[in-house]
């Protein structure tokens, strides 16, 4: 590769998004030229941290999401030259911009328009949006085999099978590790009274506010199994979820020949999001620790308790029955993460509700509608979201029925 | 690849050779049509099981080292077709036949000769004979480069390094897994006295008895960290040995962002055989149990102790010397393996007869010797055996001494 490669990040002011910028500060830094070099950084409502890491970064655009603080994003990069715009269309249009590799890390059904838009575009993807490939599996990995774009995974785990993954017919199966949480040694009835607070102290990974949720209901493992199984045209039944709790090995491939190949490391999103962002070079992110298993002297796996943890079974019904299911499933999942972090629903809820949502709308008119555009895909999330508010005053009601 | 794959197996007798024939079995009996087919079978002494192996799988050729044993290989084989030859001069010009890969599993030194014939002669290699590349291996490797061969590493170690092994420069360090051997708990007191009965007790892998002993006394560690450094161009101070007593994680490769690659399964040798004897291609083994990490529950890891165990810094020794050090070591090691194996001195004399061994090799004529051919390594394998027989006569002394 000659000259810098060039990045717009679409969530640069998340979790994932600030690790990628460190990696990028960092390899520039080792390097006698530049190996990165930012075209966009796109944020949600964050402006001053957005407006400074624009121009660290030296952005040649700068945009948010949220209209009402387009002046205030202008103001603080006037006399920069940085171009700046605002709004839903904007990050859309952003991320069609020609560039080397889009990360898409958007939180949520949320990053799906521009990860659509950027891969249209021709634009190679570093997957960060597991939310995309959940709802938009199968269109999506259509699109980029039309299009010639690689889609270059960034989820540690869904990272760490890209690294070892060979050619799919010699795959016997995926193994999914899950760290099992903050919750993996509570008891049932502990369940029933965790708190925000509690469920996003994740023992392992410092992440958002709904992905820390999602890994205390295990409901992010579940979106990790329906990612990997669009990713990598894998059955669900060729997809294990292993509980281990030190969260070193990422993920492992079973081959045929007996072989399982894994990836390694501690755990440092800026390893994935390095080897994501330079993929197929590899190169050095920020300070990330040399792994050492002597220091850590033993690794544990336990089997995954389905009973106090429904989550992924629940994932796998929803890609057993395929088409928009998968999207339901992520809609109302969300919306009862938001109810739960804002105190207006319990732990249990979630699950609950979102089994419901999925009872209903695979029973119901839209269970075989087919998801090939972002329109149908926007439809079935507006009657998920329908389903869910339904389901979250109920569980309201059955809660003061308790 | 079309048509079945033709193999010649030297050493076809031996504890790799029959788990060879096991994966060649296995292989063409789950496939329509056949996936192997056997050119040669090369064995040392035990005719029988070389001319029944030769029968059951229709080899062209059986080669018996031992000349004395040519009449019976003759008579055993009569009417089936199958040619016969004897010695050691046969075994070089049978692994010369022009096949799809040799497997070379002839242990020890005596295995280098026939090693050398098949890359002469073009041959993709299978190496299962880690001395091979102990004592030649700069050779070796450019021999294959100038023929354009492929060497592809069949110790399970070396293997896993080889299956997780992307460009060389992105590698930061390879880690070489260890059992630890049978006595990786026992005082340095308890080792004074240690029997070949109880050395050859192998706590996870099955193997040769040489290999074994080479195990307990953890040569056989430090050989394959010669072998790795050989086989991947990496100076000693960048290969790290763990002890891992499960030995489910055959070996890893840590890379500059911090991901490490590794290669994980039972530790059942037809996995790497079954890899070494297809790749590119992968095949199923015979009956390898898939790797089950939850009921294993638990990978644990320690540090080397090099006070107990001094092999492996002798090893680095040979290995920053060059030349014909790591020659040395393994003939001092193999005739001292030997005469332990037949009472003839005790478990710690190995590692002291190698120590002194080397000691005089690097500091006499033969030191800065290249070892370009067959012909100067067999001269530095003859000066070591002469150095040997003086210390082990050395070792009895000290012994009686006590």
């Amino acid at each position: 590769m000659t000259g810098p490669r060039r990045l717009s990040i679409m969530g640069s002011t998340g979790s994932i998004g600030t690790s990628a910028l460190a990696v990028v500060e960092h390899a520039n830094a080792m390097a006698a030229d530049p190996v990165f070099e930012i075209d966009t950084l796109a944020a949600g409502r964050n402006v001053d941290l957005l407006a400074q890491q624009a121009r660290v970064f030296g952005a040649r655009l700068a945009v948010i999401a949220d209209e009402t603080q387009h002046g205030a994003l202008a103001d603080a990069l006037q006399g920069t030259g940085i171009q700046t715009a605002a709004g839903e269309d904007a990050i859309i249009a952003a991320a069609a911009r020609p560039v080397d590799r889009v990360l898409a890390a958007i939180v949520g059904i949320a990053g799906l328009p521009s990860t659509i838009a950027a891969v249209e575009a021709g634009n190679s993807i570093a997957l960060a949006n597991k939310e995309s490939m959940v709802c938009a599996g199968p269109m999506l990995k259509a699109l980029a085999r039309r299009k010639g774009v690689e889609i270059v995974p960034t989820d540690s785990e869904h990272n760490a099978m890209f690294q070892v993954m060979e050619r799919r017919e010699d795959v016997d199966k995926l193994i999914l590790t899950a760290s099992g949480g903050p919750f993996r040694k509570s008891s049932a009835a502990a369940l029933k009274s965790v708190t925000p607070k509690q469920a996003l102290a994740h023992p392992r990974w410092n992440m958002g506010d709904k992905i820390s949720i999602d890994s205390a209901t295990l409901f992010n493992k579940g979106l990790e199994l329906i990612e990997a199984a669009y990713l990598f045209d894998m059955p669900e039944d060729k997809i294990d979820v292993v509980v281990h709790p030190q969260s070193i090995i990422h993920s492992l491939v079973a081959y045929r020949d007996g072989s399982v190949l894994a990836q390694l490391g501690n755990p440092d999103m800026r390893t994935p999001i390095a080897h994501a962002l330079t993929w197929p070079d590899r190169r050095q992110p920020a300070g990330v620790e040399p792994l050492d298993l002597v220091a850590l002297s033993q690794l544990d796996f336990e089997p995954l308790d389905s009973i106090r943890f429904p989550a992924i079974d629940l994932c796998r019904t929803a890609l057993r029955h395929g088409k928009g299911a998968p999207t339901v499933l992520n809609c109302a999942n969300e919306a009862a993460v938001a109810a739960f972090l804002a105190g207006n629903s319990r732990f249990l809820d979630i699950s609950w509700v979102v089994e419901m949502a999925l009872d209903r709308f695979v029973s119901g008119q839209m269970a075989n509608q087919s998801c090939d555009s972002l329109d149908s895909i926007m439809a079935i999330e507006a009657e998920a979201m329908r389903l869910t508010r339904a389901l979250l005053a109920e569980a309201l009601t059955r809660s003061e029925g308790v």
